[in-house]
């Protein structure tokens, strides 16, 4: 039976004075999740809420360093990022999720861990091409050679969602897309 | 390589006016760390700091509810909850983790994550006596009677902390031991 205490999620939130969510950014490889969570994350920074932005691929160094590629190691890795964005909600963050979480499925049992309007998916629509050309770090590359298997969009499906709070199709300016995404965060701070 | 970010560790700690930390609470089961947890978190809250609490038992049911009990499991579960203190004193939180474990190892790997200084080792150290005599959950009869096998402090070793911060002997009153750990917050508030 879990523990109950004396603090809780309300408690913590009112104490930050601002709504805890989670945006979970998702696309392809190259699609500019991380770049445009960044933004996100300096705005939101500067108006004076209290965020965090948990990278897949930086996660992949820490708490999910013992997991590889397989698809159940992929599913792992989803779930535990949901889990921690769910337990930095819960402390009362604004908590900023940057994963390519290429599967509906784990995408829907991420959300399934927020209260309703908690969770914000944001589809990074960049297309393949664009992303490909872009290849900041040669992976298209090494999976075009066969190097890297199962990799999103070349030989592993890339689910788009269908139902994204937030869809960001082509290539928008970085400001245009925080600009919408301010839209979406829950509590309004005036600028300090 | 990681992605770095605009927004860093202290950026957010001085958004929060305070210095991030973690407490990390150990002892035998029914030592009374979470209780101790639950009223530390209450003095920091109400003075004003944006603070978590991380139960070990609680996050078996979410972040860690793919671990057992195995030698191997409980490793992996002190290692997941340093981790995501670690993240979460990133995000400038004082976060309190309480936890049994039992073996020194996993508690120097935790203390390595942090910067010195902001690892707290709290020895709860109430006698095995008192803590079978209270056996809030019934799980000390449960191991007595052999229904609970590699139970810390039956059939399995509390290994008790060499350099711990704060060692608490016997059972003290839960306000003095609160009074103890404030001694040990790097960042005075005034309360408000």
């Amino acid at each position: 039976m879990p523990h109950f205490f004396s603090v809780g999620a309300q408690q913590r939130s009112h104490l930050m004075r601002q709504t805890p969510q989670c945006f979970w950014l998702t696309g392809l490889s190259g699609s500019g999740k991380s770049t445009l969570a960044n933004a996100l994350e300096v705005r939101l920074h500067g108006l004076g809420y209290s965020t965090y932005l948990l990278d897949g691929d930086n996660v992949r160094h820490s708490l999910n360093a013992d997991l590889g590629f397989s698809a159940a190691d992929r599913a792992e890795n989803i779930r535990r990022l949901a889990q921690v964005a769910r337990l930095m909600v819960d402390a009362g963050l604004v908590v900023l999720v940057s994963a390519i979480s290429p599967f509906a499925a784990d995408r829907v049992r991420a959300r399934a861990l927020f209260a309703p309007g908690q969770f914000v998916e944001v589809f990074v629509d960049t297309p393949l091409a664009v992303c490909e050309a872009r290849d900041v770090k040669g992976l298209y590359a090494r999976a075009r050679r066969g190097e890297l298997k199962e990799f999103t969009g070349i030989d592993s499906p890339y689910e788009a969602p269908e139902r994204a709070e937030v869809h960001l199709h082509g290539v928008p300016l970085i400001d245009d897309a925080v600009d919408v995404l301010m839209t979406h965060v829950a509590s309004a701070r005036a600028s300090s």
